[in-house]
C-alpha cells in the first residue's frame, strides 16, 4: 500500500506553485508557474532514482528501470496543468500519484521486470490552447506536431513559441516510444458526484465521453442602444443568447446521456450604451454515445444559423476539439477492478464525463483508468476537493494495477 | 455662416488623438488620449482669445467674453471623450461647432453682449465609469461629486484618480457657475437614422429618451462542463441568455416607444470548459414614456429573478444610471427651430434617442439641442460618418441661436 500522508504533503507542496485566488490553482499549460511545477517534479523524479526524457511537445517520461530494461515499459500518469480557476487534484493527483507509485517501490525494494514511465503531459486542460490533451494526441498521431505548435491563446501566443520560452521544449521527437509502451493507466479524480453519491471507493473506468468543441463567432453591427431602433439592430449579444438557449435545449433532448454548455463567451465592444457587433463563444457538446454526439453538433449547425439568419447575424462555425466516445481495453480494466477488488475497496464500473490523456493513449497502447470521488463531485473550481481516504484508494489500486502489469 | 472647412479640419485634427482601429477613435474618458485632446482644444480656444476655467470635475469652461461681462453667459458645447470603438463626430461636433462659433465670431468682428462660453463636459460616454454624462450631473446637482469620484473602471481604478493623473482636476468648485447660465445649446449628431431617412438637414430637439442602467450579477457554481450532470448544473451563463431574451421581449412589447439591450458582458472564469459561474452584465432600458420607462424596469425586476430562481442562481441588481424623460425649453428650442428656417434649411422636431449633457444640465438652465443626420443612424461605431454639409448645417444652426441668444 502506498504511502498516504507522503501523497497528500507532495499535492499540498505543488499546490503552492501557481496559487489560484480562493484555494486552488492557476497554473495554466505553458506559463511560468507550469515551468516551474515541472522543475519540482523532475526534482522529486530524480530523488527517486528515475532519468527525465522530455520531447519536443514537453511532455515529460520519467523511467524508473526495470530488470530486464528491453522490455516495453509501463506507463503510467496524468497532467500538471491546471484550469485558471482550478483545484489541487485535477491531474496532478495522477502524476503525483504515480510517483508515489515509484516511491512506494524503493521503500519495498521492489524492482520490476517492465521499465516504469511516470508521465506528464503538457496541455491537457485546453482552456488556454484548444484542444484540450493537446500533447498526447500528438503523441498518439491524432493530431500534426506543426499544427499543435501554431495553436493561439486568447492574447495570439503561439503553443510552440511559449513552450521554448517556459525552456520545455525537448530533444525527444514526440511519439517515438508510443510503440514501446506496454500498458498506460491514468488516476484521475471523477469530476463528477456519482462515487460520492453511491458511497464508493473507486470507479473502475470502462469507457469515456465523446466531445464536440467548437468555436462560434456571429457578427452583427455596433451601435448605439440608445438611438437604434429595434427592428433596425444587428444584435449579435442577442443571437448569442439564443444559441445558448439552443445548446441547453439540444443536450436535454438526450437525458441522461448527454451534456452541452458555453463556457467561454468574448462580447464586443463590451460597452454598456453599444448594441454587440461581435460575440465569439465556444459550445462544448459530449455524449458516451456516438449517435447523439454527432446528431447534437449537426443540429446545431443547422439550427444555430437559422437563428442568425433571423436576426441578420453572420455566423462561422469551427470545430476546436473532438474526440469519439472511447471503450479503454479490457485487460487494463480487469486490472483496475481486481486490483479494487483484491484491496477490498468498494467500486463500480463507470464512463468518464471528461476527457483524459489516457483517451487518446488508449489509441496506441492497453489503456485505462481509475478513479476517486471527489466532494460534490465539484471541478474545474477552486473548491475542489479530496479526503486523504479517496486519494489513498485510488493510489493504492493505481499501484497494483501497474506493479502487476509491470510484473514483479 | 460658419466656415465648414475649417470645422471639418478641426474634427479630422481632433480625431488624429486616440485613434481607434477602424478609421474611428479610441478616445476615453481620463485616458492620456482624453488629455491631450483637451490641450489641443485648450489651445484652439486659445488662440481664439477665449480664456479657460476647469472645475474639479474636469469640466472645461472656455470664455469668449461679452461687451456686458456681467450678464450671465450663453453655454454651448459637448464632450470630447468616446466609446472605446467610437466615432469622430459623436461629441466632438458639438464641441468644436461650438468653437466654430466663436472663430466665426471673430472673422467677422462681432462682439455679443453676454458672455459665451464653449464647454467640455467629462466622461459623457459612461462606458469606462458609469453612468454617462457623470461630471455634466455632478455639475447640475445630480449626483453628488464625492461619489462620482469614487466610481470605478473594470480594472477597478477610481474616477477621481485617473482625472489627477491626467492633470486635468481644477480648481473651480463644480456647479459654481450654474445659476450665470442664460442658456446651454448642443449640437450633436442624431446616432438614429430618421433625419437622414427623410433628407432633413436639422432635427429640433424637443425632448429626450429617459434611460434606466442596470448592473446585474448573476451567481451559479463553477463545474466541469463534461463530468457534470445537467440537472445538477447552476449555469450563470444560461441565466444572462434568459435575461438577454427579456430584456429584449420587454422592449418589443412596447414598439416604438421603447428600446432595451445588453451591451456589456463579462463571463467568469470563461473557461471552454467550465460551466459559467458568474456573469455580469449591464441592461439598458430607455423611453421617452416616463411609464413605460419605469414599467420595464420594474418587469425586469420582477423576471430576472424568477429565471434567476428556476436555475438555481443568484442574482444581484443595481442602479448604474438613470434619468427621467426630458422635454427641453420651449423657448430655446423655438430659438433653434428659427435659426433652422431663417437659414432655409428643412428641419423636423425630433427625440433624442440618446442621453446628452443638456439632459442635464436642462435641469438648471433653459437648455436645447440641434441635430445633424449621420450616415445609416450609425454610432458607437468607428464608421460613424457624417458629411460636410451636414456639419455645416448644424454649426450655422447652432450659431444662429447662440448669437441670438447672447444678442448682439
Ligand atoms: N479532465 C479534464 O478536466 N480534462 C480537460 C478536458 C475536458 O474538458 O474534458
Ligand atoms: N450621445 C451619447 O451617445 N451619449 C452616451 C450616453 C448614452 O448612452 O446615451
Amino acid at each position: 500500500r502506498i504511502n498516504a500522508d507522503r501523497l497528500r504533503d507532495s499535492l499540498m507542496e505543488m499546490a503552492k506553485i501557481g496559487p489560484g485566488v480562493a484555494g486552488g490553482n492557476n497554473r495554466q499549460t505553458l506559463t511560468d508557474a507550469d515551468s516551474e511545477g515541472r522543475r519540482l517534479f523532475q526534482k522529486w523524479c530524480e530523488d527517486a532514482g528515475m532519468t527525465m526524457g522530455v520531447d519536443t511537445m514537453g511532455n515529460m517520461f520519467m523511467t524508473r528501470p526495470g530488470t530486464e530494461p528491453d522490455l516495453p515499459a509501463v506507463y503510467v500518469g496524468s497532467h500538471l496543468d491546471t484550469q485558471p480557476t482550478g483545484g489541487k487534484y485535477d491531474g496532478v493527483l495522477g502524476v503525483l500519484g504515480a510517483l508515489e507509485i515509484c516511491r512506494t517501490l524503493n521503500d519495498l525494494g521492489i524492482k520490476t521486470r517492465h521499465p516504469i514511465v511516470v508521465t506528464n503531459w503538457t496541455n491537457e486542460e485546453g482552456t488556454r490552447f484548444a484542444p484540450a490533451m493537446l500533447a498526447s494526441g500528438v503523441f498518439a498521431g491524432q493530431h500534426e506536431e506543426a499544427w499543435a505548435k501554431a495553436r493561439e491563446d486568447a492574447k495570439g501566443l503561439k503553443f510552440g513559441d511559449e513552450l521554448k520560452r517556459i525552456g520545455w521544449q525537448g530533444e525527444e521527437p514526440v511519439g517515438a516510444r508510443k510503440d514501446k509502451i506496454k500498458a498506460f493507466f491514468e488516476l484521475h479524480i471523477e469530476q463528477g458526484p456519482i462515487l460520492e453519491a453511491e458511497g464508493k471507493d473507486i470507479g473502475v473506468v470502462t469507457h469515456g465521453q465523446g466531445l464536440w468543441w467548437l468555436q462560434v463567432t456571429v457578427t452583427g453591427k455596433d451601435s448605439h442602444t440608445g438611438s437604434t431602433p429595434m427592428p433596425l439592430r444587428k444584435n449579435a449579444g442577442l443571437g448569442m443568447a439564443r444559441m445558448t438557449e439552443l445548446v441547453h435545449e439540444i443536450a436535454m433532448g438526450h437525458q441522461p446521456n448527454a451534456v452541452g454548455a458555453i463556457g467561454h463567451c468574448d462580447v464586443y465592444p463590451n460597452s454598456r450604451n453599444v448594441i454587440p457587433g461581435k460575440v465569439v463563444f465556444t459550445v462544448d457538446f459530449r455524449s458516451p454515445d456516438q449517435t447523439i454526439l454527432d446528431g447534437m453538433k449537426a443540429r446545431f449547425e443547422v439550427e444555430a444559423p437559422k437563428i442568425a439568419q433571423d436576426l441578420g447575424l453572420g455566423i462561422e462555425i469551427e470545430v476546436s476539439g473532438h474526440f469519439d466516445p472511447v471503450t479503454f481495453d479490457p485487460g487494463c480494466v480487469k486490472a483496475v477492478r481486481d486490483a479494487a477488488e483484491r484491496l477490498g475497496y468498494s467500486h463500480r464500473d463507470i464512463v468518464s464525463g471528461a476527457g483524459h490523456d489516457a483517451c487518446w493513449i488508449n489509441r496506441v497502447a492497453p489503456t485505462s483508468m481509475v478513479m476517486c470521488p471527489c466532494v460534490d463531485g465539484l471541478s474545474h473550481n477552486e473548491a475542489e476537493e479530496i479526503s486523504k481516504d479517496w486519494a489513498k484508494a485510488g493510489a493504492d489500486v493505481l499501484f497494483h494495477a501497474v506493479v502487476e502489469t509491470a510484473e514483479i
